[in-house]
């Protein structure tokens, strides 16, 4: 199972690391992008640049988040670029989220399902983001795929944005907010899909900009894998995060893209690998802290 | 703006029918399949037959809804066919509806509203079908591009599955279910998006399997147009719709899909595109008690 795969390789590299790559055309320096953009147009020169940034990563991060929106935007060869990123990841041998917050009624669920989650997926990932809005029997085909392939999803609970409250806060009718309402069915999910290590294949997205929601989660929630989306750019601070991680300092990966893929643009340098390389590093020694308080 | 040119294709043609574009391989017949198969494969097949649905129902049907989990699902070919299957559609005239229900934090709406709702949009739609489960900032981006190129949004309130009750029915301590505090929301961001004929630019998903939640729903919306889908294949009957139009028998399109573009594998004909438009004049007389029951 894919679930146990990410949490050997988060152990193995000391890292709950997940590299965002929301890729876009801007982050790319235009000296680096110039022979792809001829070769192939934007898409080619994204995809040049994230398998640079994976080459240089493999032995700091074990998994990438890969944002569909940045691909989709580029059309169909942006979907190329996005199946090419995926198969690129997949065979450095990192864990692949693709982000794609898919969701809908069952019948059509199981074409996203197949899109992502099964052994003859175009766009073959480990892991698919997705939006529980339409209830048990939308996420059921994604479940079924999930217990067929050893697949996993990360379901949308609590999401980082500042507006996300403004559904997912209001209090319903037994006094719980409704992403606790959404949390209880998220480990009711996964249930029959528990791996070796006593994860989950059915995670949740809880953003790592409400650290205190993210406690309370984490302890009704033991056997369901957080996806933390926030750090970085969208501010919330590494400290702030120890309690959404187990007491073995496991059991969630924090999600940042352009505090990482975006470093050289802060700092000024050509080699972007490197700048990346650099913040990779000094976050995987902030994260070291989460770790050390979790334990 | 597009609700405009929506509204007047509908009163024109004097059909409220959306047809559903959720077109699977298994429904192209063989011999017509063969040989666009041997040209491009599965993709190239659905679009053959997506091509010639749209010429065989252009002045029956003036809208098109294109579910898009069926193209992503052939990979970067099928999302070719669905910029091929957009493109034809808008060249014939109907006005195009993009069934993706996305939604995510601002920045990344921003790429999916780029990748949907722009003049410069790979895949430009007039309408995109959205999820609002990120709330108001997750909304911004889609909206502000709708204000620039004049498309529109259906936003998911009440979906037509039945799992979808287990969040949307929730009942919230303002003593409403949670898809009316949606909807409220939905009124409030088409506020400032208002066309001619009255209606916003921001419209509402509600499945046709609740025609008494449609009903609440259209008297407590007035400016909100309403997609609706689940009538045919998911069961819900023509006269249960009637309150979930205005009183001018406007205000809605009806979606369908298999039971459309299916209609061959039911006769057990091999002209799949007359069977369609059989299908397609049949439901049209279905629907115009709706409009005869609305006036």
């Amino acid at each position: 199972m894919q679930i146990d795969r990410l949490i050997r390789t988060v152990r193995e590299l000391g890292n709950p690391t997940a590299l965002g790559l929301d890729t876009k055309l801007e982050y790319v320096p235009k000296d680096f992008a110039a022979p792809h953009l001829d070769a192939g147009g934007p898409p080619e020169a994204v995809f040049a640049f994230n398998a640079k940034l994976l080459a240089a990563l493999r032995d700091v991060i074990g998994c990438v988040k890969i944002q569909a929106a940045y691909y989709e935007m580029l059309g169909p060869c942006g979907m190329s670029c996005l199946l090419k990123t995926i198969n690129e990841a997949r065979s450095l041998g990192y864990v692949v989220i693709v982000d794609a917050k898919r969701g809908d009624i069952g019948s059509t669920a199981a074409a996203y399902s197949a899109a992502y989650l099964t052994e003859k997926s175009p766009f073959r990932a480990d892991f698919l983001t997705v939006n529980p809005y339409f209830g048990t029997d939308g996420m059921a085909p994604f479940l079924d795929d999930c217990q067929k392939s050893g697949s996993g999803l990360f379901v949308l609970v609590k999401t980082s944005n500042p507006s996300g409250k403004e559904f997912q806060d209001i209090i319903t009718d037994d006094g719980q907010p409704l992403y606790e309402r959404v949390a209880k069915h998220v480990s009711e999910w996964g249930s029959r899909l528990i791996g070796e290590e006593g994860y989950s294949s059915v995670g949740a997205v809880v953003g790592a900009t409400y650290p205190k929601q993210g406690a309370g989660l984490r302890r009704k929630m033991p056997n369901t894998f957080f996806l933390l989306p926030g750090y970085g750019a969208q501010g919330a601070l590494a400290a702030q995060l120890a309690s959404c991680f187990d007491a073995s300092g496991g059991g969630a990966v924090v999600a940042a893209s352009r505090s990482i893929i975006c470093a050289h643009m802060l700092s000024g340098t050509r080699d972007f690998a490197q700048s990346a390389r650099a913040e990779a590093l000094r976050m995987k020694d902030d994260l070291s802290k989460i770790l050390r308080l979790a334990r």
